[in-house]
Formats: structure tokens, C-alpha cells, sequence
């Protein structure tokens, strides 16, 4: 069984393989999120892991309709850049003010380790879900937000309990969630709502405890 | 903007919540695995993105050709069943010989957790990754050993101290990658060698320290 193209050269394997073990280091990226079971906070490896599924479950609901294929690479490399950039937590706002540079930095740095169009590609493909603008890079960016929201509630809160964040602030953050899917942002904004009923949310223009 | 469909019944977007919710839990089924700064074992959340993409990466390797979008989401479902039926060790005899049926039970139980028809899709996903019969089972397969040998590899053979382990095993149990893409193969055959040739893999036919 011969091979479809002719061989590589030997160095664009050993560059791809080297990007392989590079992304390793996503697992120690540690998110604010905490596993369901309370357990430990996630990693963003993890997380890249359950949206990407996530994603494929709930294509149907975006809209408009998405190429999901698209959104699922997408939602695999989206946090690579946290490999030398960090997560930055949403409700941060002196990070989020250096998130850009940082994080543009990170991607020079590890798409660079690519074979160069490869690497591009897949920049191409961080730009695009940074951008918002596609109908992939919002419901990319829908499933995104709406994991840790899930994962928020149903701990009773615990990421939502770190000071400066309130009911208002969790709606202001969250409601892109409704340019990739308005049904899935109906859904979600029930769930804050009623955790700002059940009181593990602080209702708007309060202080933390 | 108006839904593409009409509105499923309700129950239909919480059956598929609750499976979201489910497999956060496969966050913590622990691998034999290293992380390559061998601070801690892996898990099969964070691996199975990790595969997801090399597959992504790595797929003009694949010989017979892939469709890597049906590639990809078979990896990402692959280890679910594992949220019940632990991981299984390739080099554990004894765990190997009730994995199916421990396997199968599991199936049952978490896909069944899906709206009927999307969680047979993601089961026959799963059977097909397990017969490794289709190019794309096999390539996915492939990946799926690639990952961890990789990470032995440059660890110096952190899971390959376990009894039992030697380079005649290591290559019988790893030769399946030859099935998704002899090149890939040919390099990972060439790793084994080494790790032999360097002392932390014990060549054939030795026992344990």
C-alpha cells in the first residue's frame, strides 16, 4: 500500500510532532471553572475537549446554521494561545485589558512551530473564533460561554462567588451566547436568572461579601 | 431571527444537557499516561482532545485516506464509555478480558442518557471505533496509541516500567497504527527501537526489576 502523496520531507513530520507534544502543556492551564463534582478547577484541555462534543450535540440548535466541522476545529485550537498567555478569567478586567497582546504573542510562538501553512491554518482559525463575525466563530464562541455557565450553576456558584460578580455582569458577559443561538441563550438566561432567585448569584449593584 | 426548525419538545435540550452534564465526569477517569512534565497522570477528557487535533494535524498521514471530520468525532466520543468502565491498561491481561462487556453496559446506560435518535448516532460511532474495520476507525486508532507511546517516549518510558511491559509487547500492541498509516507507523516503530536501544524500554523475553 503505497503512500496517497510523496513523502514529506523528514523535518515537516518532526515539526508537526513537536507541536503535538508542545500542546501538552494545555492540560496544566488550569480554568476558574470547577468540575462538577466540585473535585478540583478544570484545565483548558479539558474544556476544549467538551465543547468540541458539546458542539456536535447541540449543532441543531444554531442559528443561523453553522458548518459544525468548521466549529469543531475551531473549538480544539481556540485556547492554544493559553499555553504561554494563561486563561484569563471574563470577570477580570485589568487581564482582560492585556489579553490581546499577550495572546497574539503566545500565537506567533506556537502556531510558529507548525510546517508554515499548516500553522496558518490553524491561526486562521484562532483569528477567526477571536472575531465573532462568522456564523462558526459565534456559535463557537456560544458553546464556549455556556460550559462554564452550565458548570456554574450547577455547583451552586462556585466561580460566581469570587468578588465583582453579579447577576448583571453574568448577563452582560454571557448574552453572545444568543448570536450563535438564541435558543440556547433563552436556556441559559433561565439558568442565571434562577440562581440569582436562588441567591448562589448577587442580583446587580451589590458588593461582595 | 426565526429558528431554522420548529421548536423540539423541551425535554429534548434537557435530555442533551444531562449528558453534558454527564461527561464532565470523564475529567477524572484517570490514564497510565504521564503528562510529558510528568506531573501527573492523564485523563481521558484532556487526551481525547488532545487525539482530536493531532488527528486534525497529522491526517494527510492517514493511508488509506480519511474523512477527518468523521475521524474526529469518533475520537472525541471514543473513551466516554470510561465514565463507567474505568480505563483499561493495553498491557492489563486480567482487565482487557471484561473490558467489552464492562464496555457495553456502559454504552447502554450513557448514550442512552441522549434523545434516542443522536445517541445511537454517537454509539454507532463508538462501535465503529472499536471493530477498527473502516479506514477512519483504523486511523483514529491509530492516533488514539500514537498519543501515548509519544508521551512514554519522552518521558523516558514512564508507564513502560510497569511489569510486564517489554519491546516486543510495545510493538505488538502498537502495530495497529501501521493499519491507519504505515508512515506514522514507521516512526513510532523507530521510537520503540530506540527506547530499547536507551534502556528504559526492556527489550523481549526479560522480567521486571
Amino acid at each position: 500500500m503505497g503512500a496517497p502523496d510523496a513523502d514529506p520531507p523528514p523535518e515537516y513530520l518532526s515539526k508537526q510532532i513537536d507541536f503535538v507534544l508542545e500542546i501538552d502543556r494545555l492540560k496544566s492551564v488550569l480554568r476558574r471553572t470547577s468540575l462538577l463534582d466540585r473535585s478540583r478547577r478544570e484545565n483548558s484541555a479539558e474544556h476544549s475537549w467538551q465543547i468540541a462534543l458539546m458542539a456536535v450535540l447541540l449543532a441543531e440548535h444554531a442559528d443561523p446554521p453553522v458548518n459544525i466541522n468548521h466549529v469543531v476545529v475551531m473549538l480544539l485550537v481556540h485556547d492554544l494561545v493559553e499555553i504561554d498567555a494563561g486563561d484569563t478569567f471574563i470577570y477580570d478586567e485589568e487581564a482582560l485589558a492585556t489579553k490581546t497582546a499577550r495572546e497574539l504573542q503566545a500565537a506567533d510562538r506556537i502556531f510558529g512551530l507548525l510546517p508554515q501553512g499548516q500553522g496558518r491554518r490553524l491561526r486562521t482559525l484562532w483569528e477567526e473564533f477571536e472575531a465573532h463575525e462568522t456564523p462558526e466563530a459565534r456559535f463557537a464562541n456560544a458553546i464556549d460561554r455556556l460550559q462554564p455557565l452550565l458548570n456554574n450553576y450547577f455547583t451552586g456558584g462556585e466561580t460566581w462567588r469570587e468578588p465583582g460578580v453579579t447577576g448583571d455582569r453574568v448577563i452582560a458577559r454571557n448574552e453572545v451566547i444568543g448570536l450563535g443561538s438564541p435558543r440556547l441563550w433563552a436556556y441559559a438566561e433561565g439558568l442565571i436568572e434562577d440562581a440569582v432567585r436562588k441567591g448562589f448569584l448577587r442580583p446587580a449593584n451589590t458588593n461582595p461579601q
